[in-house]
């Protein structure tokens, strides 16, 4: 078995999306999986699963933390199911296990899961979601993915320097 | 023992507030409180402390809906605190033990429960806080009181035509 | 409004049981409230209805965690019905939210209850229901509830104790 | 990435644990690893370490659901951790995740998991562990995991009876 990566890309948005956000939510899966990074998801349909998709199709991994009590209620690309039982309670759990998470298109769950990660000190980056105070948007999938991924290595540094102290 | 009121307003507002919003928070569980509606809140300090003290000088009842594990958490005009250990994820739990919410300056935890009480299809009046799609914007404690209790009423209403026909 | 106690006895049993454990759970609802405490249970049928109909007869405030999230879900006899979403994971608040516990009956949610109730350090007192060990067991309601309100007396002496030095 | 498999197999125990629990706990994760399964556990110390440096000696895939809100607190043999910020109340997610459950040791907290387990119809399994009703006495690691996997098997033999009709 390969070594799991262990940098960790939250991807939040609705189950029900129009076409252009899914495209989206595509590529950003495969720049997630391309970096060497795990994706994580909320396991279900829509933007997830375009994400999820994405991810698997350029070789990555992904978790799906989902609201039922049943790991198999996941998207046929999730790798790793994590049922919990808690229905929308569980999307503080989306934000907790992501280093930096990417907000596409989205309703009031999305809005949730952008507050939780702002809470847990995260970078939240949008891509046509809520614009709101501390959402940094940008203007593509790929600087999506750069900021995600420049913020979570900047933290290591941050730690490294720390620790070398 | 009297009987318990069935309405209950859930005041959603930070630990932390200016003069002015604690001002105003006491004012609205003062208005709710003396509307015979019950008061739910997180249970902690700030806007929830207010909302509490408030509700309590005019005789009211109060839930408070904490983080931590331990009951004794509760601010000292908590009649009834449930603890929950879920730490901020127990922001959807007082969206769902509201029958309206009314949200008073605040933060992204609030931001959290705002969102929670829209998905649950419960109105919430904002004063001072964010001012986003399908937040009802209030101009006074009195305003935000009625507002919610109305929208309780209406629903009521709606239910007793549903159960009638 | 009446000052609300702050003693909390939780009552844990099945959603169904025989007519002896009903009666027996209806007991010790009126005992607990004929004490001054407030019953705590998971707000739904058979063991938790009967404890708060025995205790609603004795003029005393019933609090019910629910495992779903809409608090109407709650049997008649609640007066505070607290709505969790969490499904049957609510089995650990109801541990939280007593300071001792009275196991009547029950399956295996009953002994996870029991289980949390034991990690907690709660008194946890059983009239024919798991014979485990940590579990007190009594012979009457009677016992029962005397075995519980003594043990949070006994916590509430050992706090002074602390406090008093 | 080579494909991860879908059965998963629970390991639960306390995090602290003697010595022959330990090697026990090592011995079932190997085997569990070994014969293509999934690694579920609490994540953290004692029998739940063990059974994980068991599992990825033997080159398999594991997932540590953890009580705190931060990944990093798994132990260093966790491949995918879960943050849930749920405290103990955590318990019932690891029996939600795992297709059957093998009980090693423990004491309150591994008694609630085997509770949630049977609950939710799955084999639990146990190895020195809480002698109840409802739990599958195992002599040896071997015949544990055994035991586990083919009650998965006859799951999945039920579900393709059922899908093939």
């Amino acid at each position: 078995m390969t070594r799991i990566p262990k940098v960790r890309i939250g991807v939040i948005g609705g189950a029900e999306a129009d076409v252009a956000s899914l495209e989206t939510a595509g590529q950003v899966g495969r720049l997630i999986a391309a970096a060497g990074a795990v994706l994580v998801c909320g396991g279900l349909g829509g933007v997830m699963e375009a994400a999820a998709r994405g991810a698997k199709a350029a070789g990555g991994l992904t978790v799906g933390i989902l609201p039922g009590s049943t790991p198999s209620d996941a998207n046929p690309f999730i790798d790793v199911p994590i049922a919990t039982g808690l229905g929308f309670t569980r999307n503080s759990l989306v934000a907790m296990n992501a280093d930096a998470l990417i907000a596409i298109d989205g309703e009031y769950g999305t809005l949730s899961e952008i507050a939780f990660g702002i809470i847990l000190g995260k970078k939240v980056i949008g891509l046509g979601t809520w614009d709101i105070r501390g959402v940094l948007t940008a203007k593509s999938p790929e600087e999506a993915v750069s900021l995600a991924l420049r913020s979570v290595t900047s933290l290591e540094g941050a730690k490294d320097g720390k620790n070398s102290r």
